[in-house]
């Protein structure tokens, strides 16, 4: 039997806001105001698809250090034009802007509250500290600390995210879980040691699909924030 | 007229809680249960009188990095026998534990909640996040990002603690102000831009002295958050 743990780390996007809803919505706001139409989901889509490769750009070395809002910058001004939307390149700042304030999934606010009131929390997340301590105050979602990308300059999957924030609490990593919508953060986390909380979010990428599905046996699995909380004894 | 701040950093140790008042108490507890006696005051004075030489030990190089707890730990074991009270050395993790619980100065919690329902707010400190993290949920403190030293590797009054703070919250110096009750660490933060509040705190080293009097012409002077927190239209 694992000893509980003491901190509670969550992914953000995905995991507790619905970046694909918001970004959307937010993007055809943005379009309407200019008087422009487009696939605003599929923009939506393709803007996610280039999130990952983006980021290891920077994991592997062939981009130096940046954050998020850089990497976002970039990869919609190259694709406004294939989607038809050329024309908001001039609304560029308030299109990176629309990923620090997006949905909470309607679980997460009071599911956060019973975690954050019995366990230290944080957010680990690849946003920067400025986007999620704005995302945050927007949707509603107190810490203990706020871990961006930027206090380690280093993106998650890499070590120094995971064990970087463990160090900083003070914990080993046993005694930290990290609670994420994503297989593959959970597995970078196991294998660095952590406790691994796995949260469904069957509409993060539109229709339900396997993503949706806990991979393994990770410690929790739980289909809300606050099932999460029942289940940590909140 | 300097434009109002959008982040409030605070320092902690005497501008938001008593090490004082806590630090004497917590050890005259651990004294009694240990049958030791001792000038709890003077060694508690003695101990805070060791943090600056052990900062500006790492500052200036001649110690690699570590957290407040390795200073503290180094110096109380160097202050006991002095003040009669080896015994305590084996109670050591306990001595450097009580920093990490001490008590708020009366206006604190009211006045931050203000101060953090309209602006952003952190503690910008020369504790550790974990430190910090500990202290903040046992006095109360709610905040938006958590500034220890350990965050930038650096202790006050490096650069590297101001504008690091700055530059994770996104914001130009100018944009934020520190919140503190010590001359030296306001001097610093204008040096490096950012604005500057001073809160008298006269019973921070027992008798009042000079050191609670505002020793410049700083953007808000006030003797509580409280009075802060109108000063700034909370």
């Amino acid at each position: 039997m694992t000893a509980p743990p003491k901190a509670i780390l969550f992914d953000t996007f995905g995991t507790l806001v619905d970046w694909r809803g918001g970004v959307s919505a937010a993007l055809a706001e943005i379009g309407a105001r200019r008087g422009v139409t487009a696939d605003w989901l599929a923009l939506t889509d393709a803007w996610r698809g280039a999130y990952r490769p983006s980021l290891d750009a920077v994991r592997e070395g062939r981009r130096p250090w940046c954050v998020l809002d850089v990497l976002h910058r970039d990869s919609i001004l190259a694709l406004l034009p294939e989607f038809g939307a050329a024309a908001l390149a001039d609304e560029v700042a308030a299109l990176v802007a629309i990923w620090h304030r997006l949905p909470a999934w309607p679980d997460s606010v009071a599911g956060l509250r019973r975690v954050h009131a019995r366990y230290l929390t944080a957010p680990l997340s690849n946003g920067h500290v400025a986007l999620l301590v704005g995302l945050s105050r927007a949707a509603g979602f107190d810490w203990d600390m706020v871990f961006g990308a930027d206090v380690f300059r280093h993106y998650k999957p890499d070590a120094q995210t995971y064990l970087g924030a463990c160090g900083l609490l003070g914990l080993d990593p046993g005694e930290v879980a990290l609670a994420a919508a994503h297989n593959e953060d959970l597995a970078a986390a196991r294998h660095f040691g952590l406790q691994t909380a796995f949260i469904s979010r069957p509409l993060e990428f539109g229709a339900p699909d396997g993503r949706a599905k806990p991979a393994r046996d990770w410690d929790f699995v739980a289909d809300s924030v606050e099932a999460l909380a029942d289940q940590l004894g909140c």
